[in-house]
């Protein structure tokens, strides 16, 4: 018996029912160089794997390349929806590359802040269903990449930690990244979290819905594989209304207001005392290095 | 002892100090088709029963004995509260009939539209106290029936479920369906539920706080009249002051965006498509009851 | 191994890094009748205990001096950070003084709302670190000092309970105590307890997020100094941004509607009926005292 309001599979319209099963059978897959993406028609699922070693800094071409594959799945009527991944080990992404923001020219700062606004709003915006399999250590711009995703699972590693740590090094997270994570954990849980700067390991970060579940490593991805089934037995046109209803005052706020949230972000680091926080971190990390 | 700051019982004006304890003793009732209204004067408690089987839809005809039933209480000044529940086993309510979205006149669903506005207006801005007994399956708008008024006791039985389904039927819940979920279960829950078209079985809409508490369902009313008791122990007037100032923000949003809202749901619900999902899910509803 | 996005304190500025190592020390003290305090220099830290028994009640004179204290420490360099704790055993706030709200002249009430509109927008807005370590009962205004902290610690006692609990003597927070309150606890939480006036001993309230965390009480401070230091070991400035983003615009909203938030106070306040339950609340404690 079904359950009153609920329409059952065989009344669905073949579109709604296509066996989106994996594991994936690549059909096609795009030519990068830091992301590998590979679509499986059969499913209408697309694996997209972070691969810019070491530890997939979102540079200006990584957001460039990340923005235009984005662009091409949403207009492949073959394609539903995005499992997004790293191909490197221990790392999902270290957010925002500090290289991009340290003693550059305001055009090349414009320029790569617009960069970031592109990826989010193509992201938080998909009509696909996006899954983040988060199996490494997600900070910064990293952890909004997941925060972006309509489903977060994590490797259940407790030394892979996910947060918006832009504090820690003196710096501060934008509103819409904020609004971001206030949408998914709540005022209060933010209002801490960004003013500490925290990394929450992965089952902190699970016990507040930060990440929607946690799995061991090595079934990630065939989970990611079940839950986007689940989303994808959905009707997409509803599901895609519902997104958007959920989603589009804060993607409307960003539009609004992108060439003074570019303004601010040149303003802000600009200032010397920025740029001098910013480079004694990449001394520290280049002294890690060697 | 009285801790600091409440005001005893023996200092409340006689009005506030009416021992609201139940079973009721009924001392008027309405005569109704499809609810059946009794309000025990002594208590200031109405009971309201929906009873209209197999399922209790809501159909124009019961959103209008529904509203001008709330309208009655509301205007009775022997009213204070209301407990709803349902007469017809296993169902609370089986949300908006479909009956009255499919194949009909523009005119028709406007009026339709209209009503379900009304009845929400009616409920969720309510100046009595309002507790929910759901006692069987409650999805769509039988959830949001529920969502509406103060406080929901669910009855814990894991087959009985409540949730905003509509992506699962091809259609989109409108913004006050959506507003009044998220300002109870917050922004992700509501973004992931509303997105999936779940129906969570009690005792998990219990954990996220979609329903405030479960108890076995032969002591549902019994619970509820505690429950009402200790919200009429409250003196009316600062507790109404206090809902409408929770509330009035989406209210308000209603009333400035209805007539829009109705020409948005005609337009969506008069799509070849959306007509063929709905003609589709009621012929296998036939074929369930053959 | 420092984590990706980590500024290690060896990269961190000479300001950041001063050990905020707690007992402290008393540098400087202000000489005050109702509010001790106490600045630690080599910390940074202030100590601010109210001594104004019975019960710490929230005068004129009391909220005058509480905001000149935190104006001082804002704009005192050595000041990065405050406790707030109570003097007074068993009790932290009993909230505004009622003395204060009955039989008085218009432009008293008028002085007096605009005091508690002050001492709200300083310490809520206010750039230093604050932390309330709650140590008694905190009902009303009590309760909103605590709430306007950046972190709650309360003394694990049963018997101590904390909330807005103004509608059970009757009257109405004001739109910003609600505000504040759904920051930190989400809006069905808020609308539930407020509307029930509610009152939560300290278990159930740190259950549900309205205290941060619970600790024996004789280990209040020392866990205060502790998460202090936790906090003042991100840089200033990041930080102080990062709170002014979350709390920026609540703070503006009330800026904005000030007058009429005091006219609204003072046409609620001037009521016989709420005059009337203020004098019997008085009474009764009168009573109680003799």
């Amino acid at each position: 018996l079904c359950p009153p309001g609920v329409l059952p599979l065989c009344c669905r319209p073949p579109a709604w029912d296509r066996p989106p099963g994996l594991p994936l059978a690549p059909c096609r897959s795009f030519s990068n160089n830091k992301i590998q993406v590979e679509l499986d028609e059969s499913s209408g699922v697309a694996m997209m794997k972070f691969k810019s070693p070491p530890v997939n800094s979102l540079s200006l071409d990584f957001l460039t390349e990340f923005s235009i594959s984005l662009e091409k799945l949403e207009n492949d009527r073959a394609c539903r929806g995005v499992i997004i991944t790293s191909a490197v080990p221990k790392i999902f992404s270290s957010g925002l590359d500090i290289m991009e923001m340290c003693g550059k020219s305001t055009e090349h700062y414009a320029e790569f802040w617009r960069a970031v606004q592109e990826m989010w709003l193509r992201l938080y915006g998909s009509n696909m269903v996006t899954v983040a399999a988060v199996n490494g250590n997600s900070p910064a711009g990293g952890c909004l990449v997941a925060l972006s995703c309509d489903y977060r699972i994590m490797a259940e590693n407790p030394k892979f930690s996910i947060g918006l740590n832009e504090a820690q090094l003196g710096i501060v997270a934008p509103f819409w990244f904020k609004d971001t994570f206030v949408n998914i954990v709540g005022h209060r849980i933010a209002e801490r979290s960004l003013q500490l700067g925290s990394l929450h390991p992965a089952p902190e970060a699970h016990r507040f819905g930060l990440v929607d579940e946690l799995v061991p490593e090595e079934k990630l991805l065939e989970r990611a594989a079940a839950v986007m089934a689940q989303w994808l037995a959905l009707p997409d046109h509803a599901r895609q209304l519902t997104k958007s209803m959920m989603r589009k005052a804060l993607l409307d706020r960003l539009v609004a207001h992108r060439e003074e949230d570019i303004k601010n972000f040149i303003s802000f680091i600009s200032k010397e005392s920025i740029q001098k926080s910013l480079r004694m971190y990449m001394e520290m990390l280049k002294k890690k290095k060697s």
